[in-house]
């Protein structure tokens, strides 16, 4: 019952503070026989890493991961993948003001009051470091899905930043990598691109924004009920990420002002089995995936590292104000999109090899057929 | 690692289907010395119950809870809690088309597929009478954190109904119990009313709900980075009852829209600790309790069992219509207000002697000081 | 992590108290479509039944079964089976004194002090009827292993009590259901017969056994290195059972005393894959099982419950003697049979969907092959 | 549910295989404000650690325990510690012969076939260098012990190799760390260094063992019934470590021969509270600690390296004969001694936890008094 772990048969977790020597993520459970090497992981990490544009942090670290345990000759071996990567840009200067002081809106004060000790330079645990160690780990389950169910692919990308929502009518996927935002609009990427710079040098403040993730190609019967359901599963490997404040399936919140005659997928039989007229569910009925789209959005609060100056209180209790200084995000969303994709691929195969376990389906097999 | 199970150190285990001889609740890992009686769970119960009013399924259900071990003298030993209810009004009659159809937005399908067999009586595992074993264990925790931290209340209610959202200047607690839909609006509640009783009898539809959830006086301290963070298992908890589409902490999904200068939580320091010139963080620091009201919202879908006919297939793969005849919910988030209730009342007594454990921390103290 | 449950995939909460209104079993995990009905368990809770012969306790239970969930027309559905068992014969007067005294090697004083509560009447919780709730849930084991694995078997028997052995030589499989004891040397049945007569009538003492339990045809590779060996999950599912000291797993102990030379087991090529000389490690190597048979031992200790007087304290402190009155088993050992039965079998069930979930292979199956 | 991780609250996962770059252990759970640096554990890992004498093996390793993180200044954050030890004297030249053929009473075999792949260096996952990671992680549970169970002392030494048993007249705890045995009589000490030097050099074999671990001032109380019973979970640990074949609570296997009136441990009130006449119950009465010592055997069969040939097949499933080469020690039971308290610290911290997590106790005070 690791508290730090999360997964049911395929198992993370993570470990490693912002300014520790390392952090990383010990794996169990991936099957055998899966390729696995540094070089293949390595790209997800890229993705994530910060230092890439002005938009993110300009702390440097190549989060180069390293493959301590669990492969041999490249390959899986099913016992625990060790993946190491290594703290090296630690200005610990730029903290020391948030030795003494809370920061409004951050886990310093929690983290005080709880434990009666905290690593703060850079937030220690509670710092968004952690979720490197994440992406790592959900490029071994994106290995793992490669070869257990191989037309499966997941996307995640930016649908809004702040109040500036994205034109679903100009969606195109093929812009996504193209800007520095995972924006598929881009009309609003270049929006984003000025509101930012804005945000960042003149108006000294940070925004939300909100991500989404879709899997295409999900097997259907994936989601153990009622504990263990997908949608579950998927709310909570989200809502673990930092900043996180919302999560929705298909429709999300919005489901409530629908009328059930709205909002009912119709079923059709198709070529390769039912087909729906709609996707309002997102992809899961019952906690379990249909085979449509597995579609899961979340919202990541703006950042409470801000250079305009709060008021909070010191350890001693003091009432003083606090500007931080240190190098920041003015939107943590952006670098939460490879996240959110790595958890759904954690979530995911989790729930490929839990499956298989009671049921005895390979990925894409059904016990139940229809039309037959 | 029972999928059909939640929470770690009070860990609850539910069993049983809609149509079945009886459900239940295995509660394990309670406090001993509590004092635990049926009488005591009932009224819970008695609140969750269909068949209360019109805007309700007309099932009539007593769900009599009877608790079966863990008990002695009416007081709790330690030892697992059985809570058992028996169903007693069956129809099953009623469900006799659903046995060869699959209805639109409903777990018929996904069960099938995955499993090869499913009761469709009542939904069976999928059906929402699954709920009831939730608020048994709930009032078991409510009890429990009776007497562990004693200021601590839990408040449930709904904000949303459809499109029509409650005025937050009209709220009134008071209001909560005195309407059929947990409105604090009564204005709102007058409204909902004549609404739900056009789209029942008229418009043969349903429609979806939000439902909100605060827990006042919640010790700080609790909540266990990066995993087990109270508001990750909060978004579990939640989106594991049937229908839910979208968990919200706090701003949730606005919180996008704002920016780390609003959304700064400013803290003062009080007489008896941390004061904060807001709560848009809705109690909840890096995963760990602040010691401000912790503000859950789940959206609640609107049931996919209606009498307007809506197309879909048969188990033998044919196209065809279902209307749903059964006795159902216009508005299954109705019903869903005590149920969200009941998971906060469990997720906060885990979290409180999981950080009991942890850190030796009794609920409302806390390791790290302020102000000594 | 519910403390009351075991196994992984396929995993058992069992619940309630020797004098409660009932106890049961909660099985979640169970693989769909497997056959399981009341008539089919029945069997083997009557094996374990008491009141059946002078060698056990004379207290009558019919131990029904009653299935309330995790059924469909007879068939499994993968959904939480609950398997209750009233509790009808309990007489609690017998009791009456051991609410103040604390029975000599009993859990009478561990509960107290632990727990600050007891349900003193027949042991409560730590009662061995406790045991029916798990050869309940055995007897789903055995239905699903019968369809997953149909070739294996399980069977238990006693290979001493106090210092007398069986004789090996005369080992006859068909004498084990013949006799009382569960004893597959009809000599040395016959000579405990007249011990136990002894023992019980004129000593007013009682005695240990050892059980050996073995399972047939296990498929290779199940078990989960390393702290999920099928090893490790036998000795705590064996050390689980009430009054359990000791647990071996092929030569067991008397592994010490070998030799490299003499306890390698040698392996030679067979027509249906490798072969082994000997079977010094009980069908395990490394946690993993070979296809060779699974060889489990445990000693169960002698009932502290006798009417011989044992000097004790009161709950007040006191020192005073004790002599327990109730009905009790002068040799438990003998109904530790059927549950070390039932416990191999919800263990190799567990193991193979475990195996099946990570590594894809059905039971028989191997990723690894040899002579290929 | 991570098959590489045990304990409840103190959650411990190991990671890493014989000859990769490294090996370590995640600790999950400890409690914050522990003071934990290399320099504690170090020397842990220095008792366990091979080519310290000739009786274990000459492979050199400095086994150099690295903190990563989960400190902060010397103390613990609440946070995972992750413990790395780098592997260095990989002479992987050695193990050649190895990858074709598959040791006889080894896990080359089991984890070829279940993986169909291994690490066929030094073992791999299956070596013994994976209990380095044990020892270190101990030493972190030693450490918490200190803080929290002051007078708490763990106690490891042989008390037989091959067919030698210690003779417990001589029994000298001073001994102990005097030889190369961790032997307690230093007669026997001598006769078994004759005996190995014999056992390697002239006879080519290797040779069994039994390891007794004793906890001494182990507060009442801890353990959790039914299924995470101290005794349990100590035989879990136990039967997890390599090569062990067999486990034993207080008596042990040697409870099968008493009578209930010799194995009664009677009671009697002491100053501090109840006393007990006997230990037969090694500490620990229905699951739970009792306050008296806790005591542990287990049996380490003798390695399967050995330099004499013993007949085996290939991977191609030729029949061949193997001499094992390595560095191997002739009497692993050596080393498992060191292993077998690291085991029993992380036991005994994570009930201490868990207890205070149900009951709200500390360690040494009990819900439930005696003579008050």
């Amino acid at each position: 019952m690791s508290l730090n772990s999360f997964g049911h048969l395929f198992r993370v977790t993570t470990w490693g503070e912002s300014h520790g020597p390392a952090l990383g993520a010990t794996v169990d459970g991936c099957p055998p026989g899966v390729p696995v090497t540094e070089a293949q992981i390595q790209p997800w990490l890229d993705r994530r890493r910060p230092g890439q544009s002005k938009a993110t942090t300009q702390r440097k670290e190549p989060d180069a991961v390293e493959i301590l345990s669990g492969t041999f000759e490249g390959v899986s071996t099913g016992t625990p993948i060790q993946l190491m990567i290594r703290n090296t840009d630690q200005r610990s200067k730029d903290y020391g003001e948030i030795a003494e002081k809370f920061r409004p809106g951050h886990a310093d004060i929690t983290y005080w009051q709880k434990y009666g000790i905290r690593d703060y330079r850079g937030g220690g645990r509670s710092s968004a470091r952690e979720t490197a160690a994440r992406v790592a780990a959900g490029g071994v389950a994106r290995l793992a899905l490669a070869e257990l169910a191989p037309g499966l692919e997941i996307s995640g990308y930016m649908v809004q930043m702040g109040e500036k929502k994205i034109d679903r009518a100009r969606f195109d996927a093929g812009e996504i990598a193209r800007n520095d935002f995972w924006c598929p609009d881009p009309v609003m990427a270049q929006d984003w691109a000025e509101y930012l710079d804005w945000l960042r040098k003149d108006d000294h403040n940070s925004v939300g924004a909100v991500i989404e993730v879709v899997a295409k190609a999900v097997p259907p019967g994936l989601g153990a009920p009622v504990y263990g359901k997908l949608d579950t599963d998927l709310a909570a490997a989200m809502m673990s990420i930092n900043a996180v404040k919302g999560v929705e399936i298909g429709e999300g919140m919005a489901a409530a002002a629908l009328t059930g005659r709205d909002n009912a997928d119709e079923i059709f039989m198709g070529p390769g089995g039912p087909q729906y007229s709609s996707n309002h569910a997102g992809g899961i009925l019952g906690g379990i995936s249909t085979g449509q789209e597995v579609v899961v959005r979340f919202a990541v609060k703006p950042t409470s590292s801000i250079l305009t100056p709060r008021r909070t209180i010191t350890r001693t209790g003091e009432e003083t104000e606090i500007v931080t200084k240190g190098r920041h995000d003015p939107c943590v969303g952006i670098r939460a999109v490879p996240v959110g994709e790595a958890m759904m691929a954690c979530v995911l195969l989790d729930h490929i090899l839990l499956n298989r376990g009671q049921t005895g389906s390979a990925p894409g097999e059904t016990r139940g057929r229809i039309g037959e």
